[in-house]
């Protein structure tokens, strides 16, 4: 098969690899039928996050069952599944409450840019849609795999509410499912931090009401004047840098709530300052699984469409392209058929 | 009218000191009946905060309400009352969400450790007993006005529910009391750090089940092994430092849930740690106010006994000798009665 390597800062290959195979009797081989760049693909691509090796990059996929270890007994080939960038066994007691992606037997999935992949614990992990997908859904069907799970778990743990106020920092791909979970959830005033008018543009498309292109500091007062002064309810972090979190701590009521969903880079909180901010934090790695069923659902009878986030479509082979063009923010987040 | 007032490190007074009046209409003066030194007061004390101008001191008050302002409609002379730290007006949107600390016009309510107090947005802050109290009761109603509102605030930020395992990081007052809290919430194991004889005899009678005597990562290893090697669903951190937090954050499981309630002192936050901890966070000053009526009952009905923390009682003319009882750590705290 062949897949996308990733060598050093900038150098992405597409190369022939072994193909997968069945390693335990609790794996699934799948075919892919769309994967795609991550945002946290960059951290690598540009080199932050160092790469020692020649690494197999990705890891948001759909695609079609081709082979299952002798365990599985949930999915079966033929059918068209999703799965986080974490498989989980979704039985142990974390998995119970909810936190999939720190379930007790996780393991990341990596190598999903590529014609085929293995998937551990498919039992856990994946999530069958009803029936094979219709072309124009299967966009929209793979960001569940990640960047719409992210999203939604941002709005989840931000504790997003009917009738509440909430910010949304960050109006990447994240930051933009983000604002489509708030909608879901039923939040009155979506507020998104952008300054890019194609960003902003798709932002008011999934259910911002306002916008605020300022930052720092001011994009905090610009906030407490649309909050009577207080702040919002519900402050959703899509970033991942200091300035970012900063930011939405400080657009946060007293007593809000305050998530974070991209893995945090250089980020310190100072304690005597979060004491008296007297938020709610929480955040980490997004728990997909436990909202892919009822995504799954939303896309399927089409209330939602978050793969509108998809503003490149390339051919698998080209997935350099896809990277670069994300690098340098000519695109959001570029799809990848192979 | 006389009182404490702290002139630099380890040099508190008692002195005559002007008497409180009716500056607003929404003040009351209260004479104070009992009060007592908190564990934050020996930051200052011990001239980790500064001190830069003769302070009084006290935050912890109850008493009997002696004159109110033309505005105050809800407590009256001669009833006995009890209120938090922080005055609020308790009408506010942060106060209708229960953080009267942060309440949009809260004032802090010093000099406590006197005869006499001027307490202002009154209707707001004082929650009145049923009836004057028996004098045994008068300790555990001191202890609503922080300490014990402190450890409940602890517990409720913590997602405490019945059922589920604890853990206590702190054996001062306020940890003991969280214990309390707790209890009263149902929680099936209560497990409480410390390495003090007599601290750990009254945590197990207010209802801890498990003592843990080691500290950092051996303590975070115990936890662990009392978990199923997953962490508790609950951990309090009653302390403000940085080995604590760590040890609180670290002590809890994936999706689990760390208050934190002592003001932090040099602590900070490592973005990605906390990340991948998955845990909810939450603290801050806590507000009282929320929980007084409540609270309240439980004490006037004897089913929480948090006066007990009192191992020390001194005529309040005796204050320094409470706060260099405490520093010296020879007192879990000290009740002072004018």
């Amino acid at each position: 098969m062949k897949g996308a390597v990733l060598y050093g800062p900038g150098d992405v290959r597409f190369e022939e690899l072994d193909d997968p195979k069945i390693l335990k009797p609790t794996d699934a081989i799948i075919q892919i039928v769309a994967a795609c760049v991550c945002g946290s693909d960059l951290w690598d691509y540009r080199g932050i996050n160092p790469v020692t090796q020649p690494t197999p990059m990705g890891h948001e996929y759909c695609g079609i069952v081709e082979e299952v270890g002798s365990a599985v007994k949930s999915v079966k080939p033929g059918q068209f599944v999703i799965g986080s960038f974490f498989a989980s066994d979704n039985t142990c007691a974390i998995c119970h409450d909810g936190y999939q992606s720190s379930c007790v037997h996780r393991e990341f999935v990596g190598g999903a840019q590529a014609t085929r992949l293995r998937v551990p614990l498919a039992d856990g992990t994946l999530v069958a849609t009803p029936d094979l997908p219709p072309d124009d859904l299967i966009p929209s069907l793979l960001t569940l795999s990640d960047v719409m799970g992210t999203g939604w778990f941002a709005a989840d743990a931000a504790n997003v509410k009917p009738g509440k106020t909430v910010v949304v920092v960050g109006d990447g791909a994240v930051g933009l499912c983000a604002v489509i979970a708030a909608k879901q959830m039923g939040a009155e005033r979506i507020i998104i931090m952008s300054r890019n008018p194609a960003r902003q543009k798709l932002a008011r498309e999934f259910g911002a009401t306002d916008i605020v292109p300022d930052r720092g500091d001011e994009g905090v007062a610009r906030i407490k004047d649309l909050t009577d002064g207080l702040g919002a309810h519900s402050v959703l972090e899509c970033v991942g840098t200091q300035e970012a979190m900063m930011q939405a701590i400080r657009s946060a009521r007293p007593g809000g709530y305050v998530s974070y969903v991209g893995v945090p880079h250089g980020v310190e909180l100072d304690g005597q300052e979060l004491f008296f901010a007297h938020v709610h934090l929480h955040g980490g790695p997004a728990p997909v699984r436990r909202f892919l069923p009822e995504m799954i659902d939303l896309v399927w009878n089409r209330k939602i469409n978050p793969g509108k986030v998809f503003d490149l479509r390339l051919p698998l082979d080209q997935v350099a392209e896809g990277y670069r063009a994300m690098s340098e923010r000519r695109a959001i987040k570029a799809l990848l058929i192979p």
